[in-house]
């Protein structure tokens, strides 16, 4: 407080000099109006919901810059999760609309609990490996390979003797969440390992018939619940099985998510729904590739409403750069929007970062994480230009070992350039964070401008929809019901309530 | 070798699809193009030594992608120091002309070893603290305030009985490096800290006026033996003692600097010389910064060749922002060349980094860091009109807390759009890393793209000669002293003798 009355001092004395401080003033002034939200014009209400959170804000950053030491945001993620409840600017972003989560991977949403919770579950097998256990839901013994013993989860657990321990030893297989972080993943190598490993672990839960269409309701109602009203969820589409071994193709899972939803939004109207992007392994060959591809074409002719497009996933680097299925991905790009992973790296003028280049000349709608576009300012203009929404993830990034100190982030030169940012979480369930709250707040506070507010809270929200694949007449609908959701939340607001 | 066999010809399938080939070449094309050094053209015989190095960078950087775990550069600094001397591309760079060191402090350049040898010089007294030693030189013991006991060094040496453990202790006051950086510096906090006792501890005993000018003429030595031929060089400008109390005021200091580099020139003559940028501390009232200003102006007067200008130093984040002097600077713009430390922090939005805006306004030729300066992108375009050049010290900011993996160091965006960047290494003793070459063999394989090659590596060191305060006469001498040392470098290059 007395280091800002003096610095406003300073202030009021080198105004003396008019022409210095109005120089002063228009670079200040010219760097707020080109940034993420700087145009927006809030009215009486905003602003003083703005000012409640900017004060809360302030509070936090005014106390970690004296004491560096205790901020938060430039350790690891896992260090300062449990504490993020407390904050006020965080509960006030969890109350605030936040319209619509577009980069978003099915298997890693909800998070440990709610796995064990599915372990729970009748007619379930569990074989205990030494990397980890492998589960079938099935009628009957599982014939499937296993270096261990398959048991019924229920005779397993009983037999443990103490189902705390066994809970919560089982449990740690859910989640990259350790004490110590950066003893457990030392590099991207290790976070990655893991990752893959919760993936591998957690597919067949999910993908027994009946837990796949009561998990996606249940992930639209924990997006629902933090003010999101729109989902574009990716999958790799996993064949959903039966008690009996019954197996369905792709297009069925594929269904089966249209059937949740269907159902989520009669059961909650003002939700405005999801859609699906296929997003396939991007370590494969070409003729999986073209698989892949016929597999998308199926399912659009199927559920075209519901189908969004198509994308790559898995560890960028160590998968197929897009140059090698540029023919093919060309070839079909008039059939489909492409959401390319590109660019999730640290690397500089490796084929990974070279994916840019490649997203943006398939035509890329949107482009997953971006994460090295500063490093390639000819690629930053083409995504001004061609108006390609950027889908950042940033406790994903510092989650998976790109970064550590969140304010070397490059999120904060995209808002510093209005570029089209759309905030998202990657696998929230995966580092047990909230569906997207973590994320806006670690954003707002960590790695935004001391001075961002509730315009750039603002304007990200509606980049979510904007950027979306809603069409038209979609996205006016979803921008009414959002202004609508807006208003009430800024007309409710009640500073002294957080 | 394989991946990238693969990877050349599905290059070449895409080519099938010319235009596709050719937006794709002309993307890369440009990027290299208004990258720094994009636009030299190389000689056959540079062209052969271009070859020789990167295949040596490639090497290196191909192994570290296919195993990130072992990528040194995503580590802390004081992990892989020892191992970068068996680099054969660091081996190369240290042969390498590179011009002039631009940032760099006087007293944290020669490192523990040469320290330690100071302190088996006569009539040294220490007085050992619970924080660290105190040291002077003298006649008699010392009376200065000490809640140990004063002794002679010779006497305190002797009585240890175990003189290598002695002198191991007293070395690591001279050193931040330590075997568990990532356990000692958690935070800026930490490492601020024991950098900043470092020069508490070192001051007396470089002060002594006959160390003093040894100690600069040592400075000089080394980095021409790493093939530097000019140096500005910072200083607080301690006052120099003789044994017998005398005390000298800080002209004396300046003049004892131009004493030794007169003395150093004439013993070596291809060096071009050096030159003095008073830079005292930043955490200071008003009326001290007149005092500044006021011995500023002497030294100005009294050796106007030897002088370069004016900066301030210390933690920035802690320190006064250059607002609250603006008026004062501001009214002595017209007598000094400016060389201010500015957004050397992860802080976005706070005084830190707008020091970047006050540095620009108050007509910086060079800003010292501008680590936050990606952020500010109207600055950015101020820094590129007004050609200011950047001082960038890539493993000053790693060691001192601001990023951990570098490849997170802002370098890689100034590399990417040629912004007037001078590659120099700060504090490079107190981190016992060579003058100047750990710090572009950092920036060159861990920071700057994978291609970028021999044009960087000479448009960094034509750089370092360009933004000097040289006059026009005195560049185009050390160019061509410059251009005469490189042909030699090229011409007598020998691949496989590295």
């Amino acid at each position: 407080m007395i280091r800002a009355l003096f610095l406003f001092f300073s202030i009021v004395t080198v105004l003396c000099d008019n022409q210095y401080a109005e120089k002063r003033q228009k670079i200040i002034e010219d760097e707020r109006r080109i940034s993420l939200g700087g145009n927006i014009k809030l009215t009486d209400k905003e602003e003083a919901v703005n000012k409640c959170i900017m004060k809360y804000k302030h509070s936090e950053l005014d106390f970690a810059f004296d004491n560096p030491q205790f901020f938060n945001f430039s350790h690891h993620y896992f260090l300062y999760k449990e504490f993020i409840p407390n904050s006020k600017v965080f509960k006030i972003i969890k109350n605030m609309p936040k319209g619509a989560v577009l980069h978003v991977h099915d298997m890693g949403i909800l998070g440990p609990d709610y796995l064990l919770n599915v372990t729970y579950m009748d007619n379930l097998y569990v074989c205990f490996q030494t990397n980890g256990p492998q589960f079938r839901f099935a009628y009957k013994t599982p014939s499937i390979a296993c270096s261990g013993q398959w048991q019924l989860m229920s005779e397993a657990r009983r037999r443990s003797r103490n189902i705390r321990d066994f809970d919560a030893r089982l449990r740690k297989y859910f989640t990259l969440v350790v004490g110590d972080p950066d003893t457990v993943y030392p590099s991207i190598t290790e976070s990655w390992t893991v990752f893959m490993d919760y993936f591998v672990t957690v597919a067949p839960l999910l993908s027994y018939r009946p837990v796949w269409e009561q998990y996606f309701y249940d992930t639209l109602l924990k997006l629902k619940n933090e003010n999101i009203m729109y989902v574009e969820v990716r999958s790799v589409l996993p064949i959903l099985y039966e008690l009996d071994g019954t197996e369905y193709d792709q297009t069925v899972t594929a269904k089966a998510y249209k059937k949740a939803t269907t159902k989520f939004v009669n059961d909650y109207p003002e939700f405005v729904g999801a859609k699906l992007i296929y997003a396939p392994p991007r370590k494969v060959d070409k003729a999986t590739l073209t698989n892949y591809l016929d597999t998308a074409r199926k399912i659009k002719e199927d559920i075209p409403e519901f189908f969004a497009g198509f994308d790559l996933v898995g560890q960028e680097d160590l998968g197929k750069p897009l140059i090698e299925f540029a023919p093919q991905l060309l070839a079909a790009a008039s059939e489909f929007n492409y959401f390319f992973h590109a660019g999730e790296t640290d690397w500089y003028g490796c084929h990974t970062d070279d994916n840019l280049i490649d997203a943006i000349l398939l035509g890329a709608k949107r482009i997953g994480h971006a994460y090295a576009l500063p490093k390639h300012p000819v690629l930053m203009r083409e995504v001004v230009n061609k108006d390609i929404g950027l889908e950042v993830n940033v406790i994903s990034n510092a989650v998976l070992s790109l970064v550590r100190d969140v304010r070397n982030h490059p999120l904060n030169i995209f808002l510093a350039n209005d570029l089209p940012v759309v905030l998202s979480s990657d696998d929230p369930g995966v580092w047990e964070a909230d569906a997207i709250s973590d994320d806006f707040y670690v954003a707002f506070v960590g790695i935004a401008s001391k001075t961002a507010d509730l315009r750039m809270l603002k304007a990200l929200a509606i980049n979510s929809l904007k950027y979306s694949v809603l069409d038209s007449k979609g996205k006016t609908n979803a921008l009414n019901r959002f202004n609508l959701h807006w208003n009430q939340f800024i007309n409710n607001f009640n500073c002294s309530s957080y």
